[in-house]
C-alpha cells in the first residue's frame, strides 16, 4: 500500500498566528492517517535545495502543538520565491515533483498570500498537465487580508486586534503633556488599507480613537492633510494620525519615495516601504511649529503573538484542517476560503475555490467603506472587522516571557 | 478639625503603570482616613493653574481601582515643567502654597523620577523654611531605571518585560527568510542602558537573544560595530542588535545627530533622540549588502499596559501607599525606595530615604555588568532584573481590547 505522506511549507511574509495554521495542517493530517508530514524549510526555495524535516521530530505532544500555535513568524522558515511558469524553466518542476514523487508525497499545502497561491495554482496546473495524483491545497495566510474570495485571511484579526490596542495606548501616551502634539503611526499595508482602518477600532468608550486615517486605496494629497490637521488643531491638543505605508500621491509616487531613506526591492519586485510617517511628522513640525512624533509599528504588528485574537488564531487551525480534509477527498488546486453566514452573532464556516481565481489577486477596501473625504473609515468597515478581534489566547509564560516552540537554537 | 487632604500629581514620561501608583496613593489615603484626595491636572504646572480634580468623582468602585491601575499613560496628565529656585522666584511658591492651604492639604504626593523628586526636594524644602506642616513624598516612577538610592523603579519591570518580549519575537521574526538580515532595535535610555540590557532577557531556552547591545554608559564606534556585524555575519544569516537611543561618540556627539533627522529639545534641556537604529541600519546596508531593518520601540515601550508584569504593578501600588503611611505619620522631604532583600527567592520591600540625595542623581548601569568588548551585558545584570519582570496581571478586555480608566472622552 502506498504511502500517504504530506508535504507542507510557509512562505511570504510571517503572522502571528502562521504556526496555528502549520499546527492544524499536522495536527489533522496525522489524526486523518497521514505517515509522515514533511515541512519544507524556507518554502519551496528550501524544497529545491532538499531541504525538509520530519515535523513529528519537532512536536512530540499536545503542549508542542499549543506552544507552536502561539509561536510567532514561520517556524518552518519562509521565502519570497517566485516559481517562474513550466514553460519557461520545465527543469525546477521535474526537481519539485522528483523530490515529491521519491518523498511519497499525497499532498501537498503552501499556507501563505497571494504570491504563495501563484505557487498553488502553477503546481497544481502542471500536476494536472503531467498526470501527477499529488494535491495542491493553499491554505490563506495574511495579515494584509488581501486575498480575494475568502471574507477574511488568518493572520489579520490578530495583527488587527494589535493595533487597536496599541493606538488606544498610544492615544493615551499623546495626551500627556498639555502642549499640541501630532502623532503619526505608519501601518503596513501596500496596497490594501485594512490594517491602517483597523486603528480606528481604538474608537470606543473610553477612547476617542485616532483623528485621520488615511489608506492607499485613496490618493494622498500633503497640503489636504496639513489643512485637516490645522483644523483639528483648533480644538484637540493632541493629533492621532494613521497611515498605510504604501499611501501614494496622485502622480504615483509613494509618499515614503519624498524621505532620502534607502528602499529596497524583493524578489517579486515589491519595494520595501518605510518613512511615509516620519516625512509626514516632520513636515507637520514645519508647518504646524508643534511637537510631532513618528511611529513605525514595523515587525512589532507581524509577529506580536503575545496578544492575538482568539477567534483568528483558531480560525487560523480551522483553514488548515479544512485544507487536509479537502486534499485527503481528493481535491486540488483550490484554496481554503473563510465564508461568513453572519456578523451578529458571528458564524463562520471554511469553503473552498478554485485557486486560479485568487492568485495574484488583491482585495482592496472598497471605496465606500472609506468616508468621502479619504480619511476615515465607516461604520461598515469597522463592522466587518470587529468580529475577528475578539477573545484572546494566552501565551504561555515561562519565567516572566512567553514561550515559543522553535526549531534551531544555538547557546 | 482640620481636614486631612491630598494633593498628588503626576510628572515627567508615563510609565505602563505609573497610574497603579495614583491608584495606591488614592485606596490608602481613603483607607487611612484621608479627606478628600485632590489630583493636579498635568502636574505641578497644571496645579500653578488651579487645574485639579477630587480623584472620588472619577473612581467609584474597585473595578475603576483595577482599570485605573491597567490604565497606561498618566491618568492625570503629566508636565516636564522645572520648578525655579524660590529665591529666584518666589511667586510661584507663594501661588502654589496659596493654593494648597485653600485645599487644607496635609499631604502632597508627586508621582515621578529625578526631575520630578526635585520639585519635592524643593517644595519640601521651602515648606520647612516657612513653617508649612505639607508633607511632601516623593513616589518614584520610570521606565528608565536611572533613580539613585532605590533597588529599581515602578515602571522599569514592565517595560522590560515587554522590551523582552518583543525582541523574542523580532529574533524569530528575523529568521524567516534564508538571507542575511541584521536588525537593530532602538531602545529607550538616554544615559543608563538599563532597558537596552533587558533586551538580553530574550537569551533563554527557546531563544538565543540578542547579538550585541549597546548601551550609553560605553563609548560608541562605528567601525568597530560594523567589524563586530561581520564578524558574527560568518556564522549566522540573522543578526539582532539593540541599541540605546542615546549611544554616544568618543567626541560626546549622539549617533542619531549623526542623522538629518530633526531634533528637539524640552524644558529640563534634554534633546529628544531618534534615529540612531536608522542611521546604523544603513550604515550596514552599505558596509556589508545585506538587507537590514531599524526597529524603534518608541513609545509603545512605555504605554504597552497590555503586557506589564505583576511584580512591577503590585510594587508601584505598595510604594505609593507607604508613601502615603510616612506621610500620615510626619514625615516629609522624603522618596520611598526599594530594598531587596533577596534575589533569590525575590524578596523586595519598601524603604524612605532624604529626597536631597535622590533629586536630580541618575543611577546608570555599572560597568561591571556590561562585558569588556561594551557590547552585552553580564550575567549578574540579568540576575538582577529577571526577577522584576515575573508574572502578568491580565488586562481587562472590552469587545476585543483592553479597557482603560479615561478622564474626559469626547466622542
Amino acid at each position: 500500500m502506498s504511502k500517504k505522506n504530506v508535504m507542507v511549507g510557509q512562505s511570504g511574509g510571517p503572522t502571528a498566528v502562521i504556526n496555528s495554521s502549520l499546527a492544524g495542517v499536522y495536527k489533522v493530517a496525522k489524526d486523518r492517517g497521514a505517515d509522515t508530514v514533511y515541512g519544507m524549510l524556507h518554502g519551496i526555495q528550501g524544497l529545491l535545495e532538499e531541504k525538509y524535516v520530519d515535523l513529528s521530530e519537532h512536536i512530540h505532544t499536545d503542549l508542542d502543538i499549543e506552544l507552536l500555535k502561539r509561536t510567532p513568524s514561520s517556524f518552518l522558515g519562509s521565502c519570497r520565491y517566485k516559481l517562474p511558469n513550466s514553460k519557461d524553466k520545465p527543469e525546477i518542476y521535474e526537481k519539485i515533483f522528483d523530490i515529491l514523487n521519491k518523498l511519497e508525497i499525497d499532498s501537498f499545502f503552501y499556507i501563505g498570500g497571494n504570491d504563495s497561491m501563484d505557487t498553488i495554482n502553477k503546481l497544481s496546473d502542471y500536476a494536472l498537465e503531467k498526470g501527477s495524483k499529488i494535491h495542491f491545497i493553499g491554505v490563506p495566510k495574511t495579515i494584509d487580508n488581501d486575498l480575494a474570495v475568502t471574507d477574511h485571511t488568518p493572520g489579520f484579526g490578530s495583527a488587527a486586534k494589535f493595533i487597536g490596542t496599541v493606538t488606544k495606548e498610544v492615544i493615551r501616551d499623546g495626551l500627556v503633556y498639555d502642549a499640541n502634539v501630532v502623532t503619526v503611526m505608519e501601518i503596513m499595508g501596500r496596497n490594501a488599507g485594512w490594517l491602517t482602518g483597523a486603528a480606528a477600532l481604538a474608537k470606543c468608550e473610553d477612547c476617542e480613537g485616532p483623528d485621520l486615517l488615511y489608506l492607499p486605496e485613496v490618493e494622498f494629497d500633503v497640503q489636504k492633510f496639513v489643512d485637516s490637521v490645522k483644523e483639528i488643531m483648533k480644538t484637540k491638543r493632541s493629533i492621532i494620525v494613521a497611515v498605510s505605508e504604501g499611501i501614494r500621491l496622485g502622480d504615483g509616487r509613494y509618499v515614503c519615495e519624498l524621505t532620502d531613506a534607502a528602499s529596497q526591492v524583493d524578489s517579486f519586485g515589491h519595494r520595501t516601504l518605510a518613512g511615509a510617517a516620519r516625512f509626514l511628522a516632520n513636515t507637520i513640525a514645519k508647518e504646524c511649529g508643534c511637537k510631532t512624533r513618528a511611529i513605525e509599528f514595523a515587525t512589532l504588528q507581524r509577529c506580536g503573538s503575545h496578544i492575538v485574537s482568539r477567534v483568528d488564531i483558531t480560525e487560523a487551525f480551522q483553514v488548515a484542517g479544512a485544507a487536509v480534509k479537502a486534499a485527503f477527498e481528493g481535491e486540488t488546486g483550490k484554496m481554503i476560503t473563510l465564508k461568513r453566514e453572519s456578523s451578529d452573532p458571528y458564524i463562520c464556516t471554511t469553503d473552498i475555490y478554485d485557486i486560479h481565481e485568487i492568485a495574484n489577486v488583491e482585495k482592496k477596501v472598497p471605496r465606500e467603506w472609506i468616508n468621502e473625504e479619504g480619511n476615515y473609515v465607516t461604520p461598515e468597515f469597522l463592522n466587518y472587522i470587529r468580529p475577528l478581534i475578539q477573545a484572546e489566547l494566552t501565551p504561555i509564560m515561562t519565567d516572566g516571557l512567553p514561550r515559543h516552540l522553535t526549531m534551531f537554537v544555538k547557546r
